[in-house]
């Protein structure tokens, strides 16, 4: 089963001006491919921050870290000088990386009626770590990257949430689908009657019952009624195989519930 | 300036199933209070992850770690068990928690008509690390808590966001204002007209002109016309400083960009 870090560069996601959107999408997305997810860790725009949070990644050798944030052309865009920094490899100019860049102004000028000439800050978008691959943005100008070490494939993509996903969805989802070895599937139960203090040893009988599958509680408020939400989840070599087991622990789980009075609905 | 880091912990954020509403709502809330965010971490409900993040964190020195789930009565509500393991504190039976809990249960029990006993998954609830002082949580069952290293002082609050928001404003929001030196300003500008690779020199040049300010730029597409959103914040001692530089600052950037022909629209 391959495992991914994210992590999430920008200031104004930790001034909370916005909420890690990117980071749940990809998160969502590397699950239904059957990749699971370690751990997300925001950094703000800051080489030094960005640099050690790399560093300390690459030393839980997930099979990828997929970055979003930082590629774009002014000068707080440092994610590739601190994915260099970390791995100790120099900024270089990239030809293929400043050939797509050019080709997104040169469209640009025509579009707008007016020469954009390429500036430093957007040659800056073409300044890749030493052996890095340039990966096509569709959407955008700045290019997403790609870098191998021993243990881990780097993924830089941009912030910007439409080019950050067609870029994951047209270059490393298809990807990710061919190396993974796992399904993961999920069903909900919702329960009313029983305080969650009451469901947590049922929990975890059903967990002992069914070691292949985990099920989390969460509390909820909904139309000022409470009840419990339960996310029963697995990950499984194939799809009939996850089904069966899932079917036959949420029968177990709705029995076990019923039973110590619990009411519930599937949705 | 206080510093703060938060860790998020939660399979449910892991997996995409919600975004990181929790880090957001406490982020802002943070800037607002004249603090400084330097990390969000996300880890599942594991132990070894949990110590390793806290660990992690705390050398890093931030004012304050404040963590959100895992408090609950599960067994994978570990989040106490992961930060005494990281601080090497004994997990113990707190009484003045314990008396917590049972207010809450003896109250719930009223409420339903029938008795909920004190069983081992409600008791989990006031196991804290030695030496941590719980904090009430008016809301729900699992109280908060607090607990003082040489260098940080750990909040953990509950996940469900309605218990978690109000502990962090009875409780925490006073205390951070009152140590707080700093206050927070931001105002936004929307520029038509120029791409954000135009921008780039003429916000280095404004930050190097005001270097209280910092500029970011965000490209947006609304209703099918794109234009760059700048976010200008300050950090200054003073409300009345803070407001004259960034008066100051803005009216230099509104001017600088409508000389290189960007449209400006204040909202």
């Amino acid at each position: 089963m391959f495992t991914v870090e994210i992590l999430s560069i920008g200031n104004e996601l930790l001034i909370g001006k916005i909420a890690n959107t990117n980071a749940q999408y990809l998160a969502r997305r590397i699950v239904e491919l059957g990749g699971k997810v370690i751990r997300i860790v925001v950094v703000g725009d800051d080489l030094d921050e960005i640099a050690s949070a790399v560093r300390e990644s690459l030393q839980r050798k997930p099979s990828f870290i997929i970055t979003t944030g930082g590629l774009g052309p002014t000068f707080d865009d440092v994610t590739l000088a601190g994915i260099g920094r970390a791995l100790g490899l120099e900024i270089v100019l990239n030809e293929e990386a400043l050939k797509m860049v050019k080709e997104k102004y040169e469209a640009l000028s025509k579009e707008r009626g007016t020469i954009l000439e390429l500036t430093p800050a957007r040659v800056k978008m073409a300044m890749l770590p030493k052996n890095a691959e340039p990966i096509r943005n569709p959407v955008g100008t700045a290019p997403a990257v790609k870098l191998k070490t021993d243990s881990t494939v780097i993924y830089a993509l941009p912030g910007v949430p439409n080019e950050m996903k067609a870029i994951f969805e047209e270059y490393i989802a298809p990807i990710l689908a061919e190396i993974s070895d796992r399904v993961f599937l999920e069903r909900y139960l919702f329960i009313e009657g029983l305080p969650e203090s009451s469901l947590a040893p049922i929990l975890e009988e059903a967990m002992a019952t069914y070691p292949h599958i985990y099920v989390k509680s969460h509390p909820r408020m909904e139309e000022g009624r409470s009840h419990i939400e339960l996310h029963i989840t697995i990950y499984s070599e194939s799809k009939d195989k996850a089904e069966s087991i899932l079917s036959a622990a949420t029968e177990y789980l709705k029995k076990t519930i019923e039973e110590k009075g619990g009411i519930i609905s599937e949705r």
